[in-house]
């Protein structure tokens, strides 16, 4: 038998992100048992089901009162709430940490439901997903060579932020550490942004005639480009809200950057598209396989 | 053997393009002998080699003496100065096409270059391509169910059209017409204009402090959104250029769509983001996979 360092996870939010660390988790043997709780008794019965998860329950105060670890993958408006009724029903000695794309509103929700003065808190957030969403959709390897960015602050304890490095590591993960604005600024250019900016593409394609037609003829690239414009709706506002400022200054940027290009194109400088367009192919393909 | 209705077809620029076309026709027997002409002897030497032409002259003007149809696959910016040489080299009853990203400038430029009482000209564009360029990157399958769409003029030759689109039809492709106002207005919303966000957004982000870390955190979603940020950069400057209305005419609306959304997070105005969100991941799963 394996000896577990812990005995029980409890998850809260049993999506894909939820879902697919407790797959990993009983896979590698992390813990003994995998508690899921959250809102729907018919998501957790359909997690326990597909034995992602061993046993639930929807009061998360319950759920929680066992376990060593709680990890909190709700979205990001939810997370305030759903602390509270950890902090109701929590060991003293449990470490919490999440899942949420921004931190730092991540962090000031956390300080606000368990203290300023409690050090067991480690904010993560996973550099992983599909556009996909749901339990059903959660598979163990989603965090294999994906990066887990941890944002512990001046207060966290060390001990803490080892077992959840641990925690993500046992799922193929590499764990990285950083500070919770550094993390803000970065996703809100590399995933955020993005995110905006092809929601807003297809939204506003939609708004042509011949709406269908234009569809009809989208080839490949189209496809990608705006995969992630099938990402949870609900899920995306919370990002946005949470990181509003990073995400604002962000689209500021972009702004400018396409007022450059639009502004080269009125002029028919080609020469001036042609250099834009090789920098960024140069940095995509150094940056990207 | 097969009965030929076509015996030579020549191919004015054997990259992606072309030389998927000339490996399509070859592998169904479409013709006797593909030419390949294009201005860099060593491209052309690579594709006898690689089997995606039998022959090859770097005088466009030889090349095309004896075809039946002639495929132009150059940039735009280069498309006029090739008609031109086509013109002095060609039989009079040659079928001359085209694989433009965009097509009232090339029917333009085929005006200007073989008459406007040129009936054989047949304006076309394959919907199909990949971030890779160059004849290397080529392969036959790259036009099965894919869409060619053709833009005949009042004046073009009903037999003509037909001709070309056997040929696209024999790659595996579904041949449509629509105008060509209508197709730049289309091409620009869900191929231009992606481009020009994914090259701006990969310029953008370059810009900022910490490069090399903003790009090592980035996701599966970024590398696809940003695929097409690694396209051949002379090529998309001339599709800018070439249909520099109808690009312009998008990036305003989508600038509009940014400035909209800009206010919603600037508002915390959550409603308004996720009925967007919404809206696009509706329209997006209904058209995409």
């Amino acid at each position: 038998m394996a000896e577990h360092k812990v005995d029980i996870v409890c998850i809260i939010g049993t999506g894909l992100i939820g879902g697919s660390l407790a797959l990993a988790l009983k896979n590698t043997g992390f813990c003994k048992t995998i508690i899921g709780a959250g809102r729907t008794e018919t998501t957790l019965q359909k997690a326990v089901e597909l034995g992602v998860i061993d046993d639930y329950d929807t009061d998360i105060s319950r759920a929680v009162a066992n376990a060593d670890i709680i990890v909190v993958s709700v979205p990001l408006g939810a997370m305030r709430a759903v602390f509270e009724q950890v902090n109701n029903g929590k060991r003293d000695d449990a470490i919490v940490t999440d899942a949420g794309s921004a931190k730092q509103s991540v962090i000031q929700d956390a300080e606000a439901m368990f203290g300023i003065g409690f050090d067991q808190f480690v904010a993560g957030h996973p550099i992983a997903g599909t556009e996909n969403s749901g339990v059903t959709a959660a598979f163990a390897e989603l965090y294999q060579q994906r990066r887990v960015i941890l944002t512990p602050t001046d207060n966290t304890s060390t001990q803490a932020v080892d077992a959840v490095r641990e925690m993500w590591q046992a799922t193929g993960a590499e764990v990285e550490t950083m500070d919770a604005a550094h993390h803000d600024m970065v996703l809100a250019g590399t995933s955020h942004l993005p995110h905006l900016l092809a929601f807003g593409l297809v939204d506003c394609l939609n708004n042509l005639e011949d709406v269908d037609e234009v569809f009809r003829f989208a080839a490949g690239g189209f496809r990608d480009f705006t995969r992630i414009a099938s990402s949870d709706p609900v899920m995306w506002r919370d990002i946005c809200l949470n990181n509003r400022d990073e995400v604002m200054a962000m689209m500021k940027r972009y702004r400018d950057e396409m007022e450059k290009m639009y502004r080269a194109l009125e002029a028919n400088d080609g020469e001036k598209l042609r250099e834009i367009f090789e920098r960024a192919k140069k940095v995509r393909d150094a940056f990207c396989d």
